[in-house]
């Protein structure tokens, strides 16, 4: 498989990329054969996921440090968890500049009714990153899709859009052709990053539906190309 | 056809059924065999509506105030514009006691970018509605589905399934139900009233879908039932 021209040669950077969420997209994106850089607060487990990675796709996987990974990123994906969230963006700030930052992070939480959306003082995690990451270019994106999914890889195809949230259009559209790398699941342009909240927070709702009918539930946008 | 047992010989009032996602869902609800009555600020208007799609659909549409039509209703779904949501529902209080009301109303605001959500107090217009109606049972619905869609009967199915949140099973149940009737629509359960606002602020995020490729778009669950 060939990669599409805006991503050939470029190495993603998928910070949290030992998490669920992160280390399911770091999988799919190595085995389109994008150069995958795994990172994570310690460098010896993202070593391991990287090598993990590797063997089971056959892909270009490396792991450092979430901070080495930044600097080996020209894509660099954000997906750790919300409590980390903007100490990292913070420290990573100088060397994100200039890059295009894609956050995936969902500010939830959780009781015994189940998962709820958190309130962000920036309005999401996505403008958030925004506000500490003044030279980068912000997209919001893969906040909906399945973690167990991503990260099976006995899940050929994941039926699911990735709504895409951004207001630079050059950055949205790539970032588009991120997610029409994972076999089955589209890249939707989903509005300006000022409605980015309710994205993040519908995973909670997903969360809902999941619990109700045993699901790995995602999204798809109707009446928009050919699904 | 015949309705599913729960609806059989149920009045549904729409209120706010002369504006477009009300006048959209009385349409099918009328077509697919429900009574409905519809409810305006205006009598008048909500007659002729009523006259209206009586002969179009060839079902039993009458038409009130939006007092009387919430009196007439044994279920009663709430389509008017967010500005006069509160005040309506202050009004109604008790003669909407004793029955569920179907909430479909999303606070948003609109400008040069496009359309934003807004922030509402209670957390999000169905929220408003259950603490203005105490001893009425909420559920929202049909928030994200396309009132252009709904109106236009040349469009024999529309693709898209509505979330149902509520807190009360047997509510969130006959409203999935509801949503059944329409052709081409599913209700599926999507989460507790407490996660209803990022549902509600979708529809922005759908606005900004059908600029960007002209669509009517609309949502679908993946991996649930039998799409």
């Amino acid at each position: 498989m060939s990669l599409p021209e805006s991503l050939d040669r470029k190495a993603v950077a998928v910070l949290g990329g030992t998490g669920p969420q992160g280390r399911g997209l770091a999988r799919r994106f190595a085995a389109a054969g994008l150069s995958v850089v795994i990172g994570s607060r310690s460098a010896q487990r993202a070593l391991d996921t990287a090598a993990e990675l590797a063997t089971a796709t056959g892909g270009t996987v490396t792991g450092d440090d979430n901070a080495g990974a930044a600097g080996a990123g020209e894509l660099v994906v954000v997906a750790v968890p919300w409590c980390g969230h903007a100490e990292l963006l913070i420290d990573l700030a100088p060397v994100l500049a200039g890059k295009i930052v894609v956050d995936c992070v969902n500010p939830l939480g959780f009781d015994k009714q189940g998962a709820y959306a958190l309130t962000v003082d920036e309005g999401s995690a996505t403008q958030q990153a925004a506000a500490l990451l003044p030279n980068s270019t912000v997209v919001g994106a893969f906040h909906n899709v399945s973690a167990v999914l991503l990260d099976d890889p006995a899940v050929v195809a994941i039926d699911s859009d990735v709504l895409v949230l951004g207001d630079v259009r050059e950055a949205t559209d790539l970032v588009q052709t991120l997610a029409d790398i994972i076999p089955g699941v589209r890249g939707v342009y989903g509005g300006r990053l000022r409605n980015a909240h309710q994205v993040e927070a519908l995973t909670a709702n997903l969360i809902s539906v999941n619990r109700r009918y045993k699901a790995h539930s995602g999204l798809r946008i109707t009446d928009v190309g050919t699904t």
